[in-house]
C-alpha cells in the first residue's frame, strides 16, 4: 500500500520495544497512530501480557526473546532503569550495526557512562532519551497515544554520539508531539533530582507522616502535593539509587531552604518569611 | 413568594460574610443558590469591590459600616487570620445577643482562646469555622457555589459552646453541601500543620530551590507538588505565625523523615527505601 502511495511510507520500518507497559505501550501507541512505524514488537518477560497487547492492538507481534527485534531500525528500552543497561546489552547484541538503541529512563548518568562503548564504531548507538512523561497508573492497559503531546524528552548525547543518530531520535520523539531538549547526562540527573527525584521522596515524607486521624483533614492541597507518592516503589528505588549522589544533594539544599522557614518562625521573622514565600510564587507562577 | 409555598421559607433571615474573597463569595453564592438564606450582606473595606458584588449578584448590600450587620442571624468572618478576631468583635457590638458569629479561618487555637469570652451568656456566640475547601485563585470573580460540596468543614467547639449554636452551625454549612466534623481548635491546628501548612512551606521551599535553566524539566509531578506554592503570601504568613509552634514542630518531624531516605541512600540500604515507599503508597491511596 505505501509503495502505491505518493505520501511516503513511514519512516522506520520496524520498532521494537522492550518492557510494554505504560511508556513502552504509550511509544507503541503513539507511533502508530502517526504512522511513524510500520511494525511493532515488544518484548518483554511475560507472554501472556504481550499477547494482551498485541490483542489490545498496541504491538503487532510479542515475544520474551530478543532475538526477535533482530531487523529493528528503532529499539526503545522501557524497562525500570536497573535493568535498562542489561536490555540494551541484549539488543545490541541482536541488531544491526547500523541500527539506533535508546531508553525512557529517569536517571542518565550511570547508564550512559556503561553503555559509552556503543558509539556506532563497532556496532550500533546508544544515546539516552527520558520523555518527562508519566502516570502513577501502571500497565499498557493505561497507554495514550497522546502522553507525549507538549512534553520535554530529554536526550543526553555523549561526545561521541554521531550526529546523525542525534537527529534521528530527535525527529523521532518529535514525530510523537514531544519537545526535545539537550542536556549532559549528569547535568540531567542533577537537575530532574530537584523536579523529580527529591519532590518524590517528600510526598511520600508527608505522607508517610500522617496518622490515621490526619487524613480526614487533607484537602485537595495535600492531595495534590503528595499525589506522585502513589508511584510504584519498585520502580522508584532504582531511580533513587541510580542518582542518590544528586538526591542526597538535593535533600541538603531543601534543609538549607527549610531551616530558613523554621528559623524566620521562631523568630517571628514576618519580613523573611513573607520574601520566601513571594519568591516561591513568582517563580511557580512562571512554570506556567 | 415563600410566603404562599407550602415549602417553608429559608432558615436564615439575614447572613453577614465579613471579607467578600473566593471564600466569603463562595458561601454567598452558595447560601443564596440553596435558598439557606433571604438575604445576604457583605462587609469590606473597599466600596468599589463591594458594589461589584453586588452588581455581580453575590451579595444584596455592601458595606464599609459593620453596623449594617445589625440584623444577621448569622455571620461569617472570611477575612485573614490576623483579622478575624477584631472583626468578630465589631461583629458582636452590633449583632442581637442570640446571634451566632463564626470564622472560615485556616487557624483555630489563638483565635477561639482569644474570643473564649463569647459564650452566649452576655451576647452572642462564636464558634470556629474552618472550610476544607479554596483555591490559589483570590477574589470573588472566582467564587463557587459548590465550593463546599463534599468537603470537609471542621468546627471547633469549647466546652462553654451552645450546644443549639453547634447544631445550627453544623446545619448551615451541611446545607452548603459539605461534610462537618469537629476538632478541639488544638487538634485543628495540629492536624492542619500536617495537612496544610507544612506541605505550602515544601512546595515553596521546592520551587524556591530551582535555577533558571531547571524549569524546562519540570514536569507534571513537580507541578501538581508545588501548585500550592502559588498561593497568597498574605493570607499565608499570617496562617504561619499564628500555627507557628505546630508548624516549628512539624518541620522537625519532616526533617526525621528525611533523614530515613537520606540515610537508607548513603547507606545504599534497598530495604527500609523500599519499606519507606510502599508505606507511602499504601497511605496515599488510602486517601483516594
Amino acid at each position: 500500500m505505501n509503495e502505491a502511495a505518493t505520501i511516503p511510507g513511514p519512516a522506520i520500518q520496524t520498532l521494537a520495544i522492550v518492557g510494554v507497559g505504560l511508556i513502552g505501550g504509550s511509544i507503541a501507541a503513539a507511533a502508530r497512530q502517526r504512522q511513524v512505524v510500520s511494525r511493532v514488537i515488544g518484548i518483554g518477560r511475560s507472554e501472556s501480557r504481550l499477547e494482551d497487547a498485541v490483542r489490545a492492538g498496541l504491538i503487532d507481534e510479542g515475544s520474551t526473546d530478543f532475538a526477535t527485534a533482530a531487523s529493528a531500525e528503532l529499539s526503545i528500552v522501557c524497562t525500570p532503569v536497573d535493568r535498562i543497561a542489561n536490555d540494551v546489552r541484549s539488543l545490541a547484541a541482536v541488531v544491526p550495526r547500523e541500527s539506533l538503541l535508546t531508553d525512557a529512563g529517569s536517571t542518565k548518568q550511570l547508564l550512559c557512562e556503561e553503555l559509552a562503548d556503543l558509539d556506532g564504531r563497532e556496532g550500533p548507538v546508544f544515546l539516552g532519551s527520558h520523555p518527562l512523561a508519566g502516570s502513577e497508573r501502571q500497565g499498557f492497559e493505561n497507554a495514550n497515544a497522546d502522553l507525549f503531546v507538549d512534553r520535554v524528552c530529554v536526550l543526553t548525547p555523549l561526545e561521541t554520539t554521531p550526529t546523525e543518530s542525534l537527529a534521528a531520535l530527535e525527529t523521532f520523539w518529535q514525530s510523537l508531539g514531544a519537545r526535545v531538549v539537550q542536556r549532559s547526562p549528569l547535568d540531567h540527573d542533577r537537575v530532574l533530582a530537584h523536579t523529580s527525584h527529591l519532590p518524590h521522596l517528600l510526598a511520600a515524607a508527608l505522607v508517610g507522616m500522617l496518622t490515621e486521624n490526619e487524613g480526614e483533614l487533607a484537602a485537595t492541597g495535600f492531595r495534590d502535593t503528595t499525589r506522585i507518592a502513589a508511584g510504584d516503589p519498585s520502580l522508584w528505588v532504582p531511580i533513587l539509587r541510580h542518582n542518590a549522589t544528586a538526591v542526597i544533594e538535593a535533600l541538603a539544599t531543601l534543609d538549607g531552604q527549610l531551616e530558613k522557614f523554621s528559623r524566620s518562625l521562631e523568630q517571628d521573622d514576618t519580613e523573611t518569611l513573607q520574601k520566601l514565600l513571594e519568591e516561591a510564587k513568582r517563580k511557580r507562577e512562571g512554570l506556567g
